[in-house]
């Protein structure tokens, strides 16, 4: 079983306006509603995979009720959510169908009372047992200590259990000092992590501040690996264009998957990028195209950097 | 009792951002969330006056359910909303800390079947059995016909019940055939049905098309009836400066209120201009502030209109 954290999980709703206009009152012509959080996508992408999954975090309020309701809909998937008293969070999507673009809302979270924390780590602390690996994924809602990722990083390195760390921030630099087996970064996160906008550096910058691996992602770059076993770079077959909503969760989900069935590296990042580019293609956020996952794994070329190159 | 119905319910979501930029992403840092809809805003201010209030509509949904808890915490309003499948609109009213505009996104509201509508209509006239008045107010969802307020209308009038009618477009225009005893419009609204933009001369018209009366709301000019015992002018006594979000509905509510009380039709004016500018006082959008009203009912001024004057 793979085990995914979503702390501060979230009801994503999407809405369609025909065009976006500050300070204006608008009908939305089309309304979609599904489980978010970034350790939420993950575990669908896992799930659609074929691999067992269980998701952990918090669930509240009604919010939380719909959240759960419509993660029971998702076959494949264990909710070991834990419930607290404040209410999930919604995040907005209005997606201006005149442009095509995104305009983000997103709420805070519920706040977590530190009864709540201690129920949460009692009950990851169980969930590890039977796991495989675990990702640790997105933001902290209020209430949780900043240095929680490294705790959860800390517990499952003590119970033997592979961990990805997927944040930003302070919970990720936290995080990072408590040494997990990889992070993934895109080029935002990894520049405020070591304040260098130079990929590689900054890559290698990363892994020496404690992760085992970096697989920092670049967008329409690709993966840029920098492991233990060697540095490789995956870009894109091809200049893939729509929505990267959920691209970067598809990724995590590549490199677990690949992670647990053993595969080496190169053939982890070629699936990671793969995975990710169909998830850029699908018509729905955050879904991927099975059919051009299928395609593009074939064509990925992965190449490894020299020492030197690298 | 006094009785609201709100076909197309909301449960009312405020998002308080720093500054709203399209294209972006934004860390709500306030949320708020109220049962919406004209109706269940009428029936709030009624209550708050002491009037015994029943509101019905339709509510469904996870959002239905968190509407109707909220509904269960607002004394003195009793829910008596009929159940449907499909779930209750949201609107969320983002609101601009650095100019303090609002940007408006509705939802659409569920799709009403015949059998729920038919369901609704037979709770509508047992409710109308022991209701002293009866407000049908706002947009219709989809699937109920656009001739719904003409029914409502005239059941009303069969039951013996007063009936006063807010909404707009096509179900206003179709509604008012059926010869309700009072049109609440703002200037938009009596323009769009009328085609002018001259307020007495449109509220002359919108009662020739069939309303017994007809109180215009002109925003900061106050309020303008045309009624069978005369015309009136009330403007504000002060030009009130705030959140104009449910003036209207509270001007609705000082009207019916005026009505069950026997009130003439001068002081149910006073009434209804003195709670409308004490809900644009108010800080929360909706809400009205009692010391204001109280101050500004004693200063309002009702002007007759003579035939030629008006």
């Amino acid at each position: 079983m793979i085990l995914t954290v979503t702390l501060n999980a979230a009801l994503d709703i999407t809405y369609d306006v025909p065009a976006l206009r500050p300070h204006t009152s608008h009908r939305v012509t089309e309304v979609t509603e599904r489980p978010g959080g970034k350790g939420l996508n993950v575990a669908r992408v896992l799930a659609a995979l074929g691999h067992d999954v269980t998701v952990t975090g918090f669930a509240g309020g009604a919010t939380g009720r719909t959240l759960r309701e419509q993660l029971a809909d998702t076959p494949g998937v264990r909710d070991a959510l834990v419930p607290v008293a404040g209410a999930t969070r919604r995040t907005i999507a209005v997606v201006d169908a005149m442009t095509g673009d995104t305009t983000q809302l997103n709420e805070p979270g519920p706040l977590i009372t530190p009864g709540e924390w201690s129920a949460f780590t009692e009950a990851y602390d169980e969930l590890l047992k039977p796991a495989s690996a675990v990702a640790l994924c997105g933001s902290l809602p209020p209430g949780v200590p900043v240095g929680a990722y490294a705790q959860l990083v800390r517990a499952a390195r003590a119970a033997g259990v592979p961990v990805l760390l997927d944040s930003s921030g302070e919970p990720l630099r936290r995080g990072l000092a408590a040494r997990p087996d990889v992070i993934k970064p895109n080029a935002d996160e990894l520049a405020e992590l070591t304040g260098s906008h130079e990929p590689l550096r900054a890559t290698r910058d990363a892994r020496r501040r404690g992760a085992h691996a970096v697989v920092a992602s670049l967008g329409a770059e690709g993966l840029l690996a920098v492991t233990p076993d060697g540095s490789w770079r995956a870009p894109a077959p091809d200049r893939v264009k729509g929505n990267p909503t959920g691209a970067g969760d598809s990724a995590v989900a590549g490199l677990l998957s690949g992670y647990v069935e053993n595969l080496p590296w190169p053939d982890r990042l070629a699936r990671a990028v793969a995975l990710s580019a169909a998830t850029v293609l699908a018509p729905v956020a955050g879904e991927f195209d099975r059919a051009a996952y299928e395609d593009l794994l074939g064509r990925v070329t992965v190449t490894h950097q020299t020492q030197t190159a690298a």
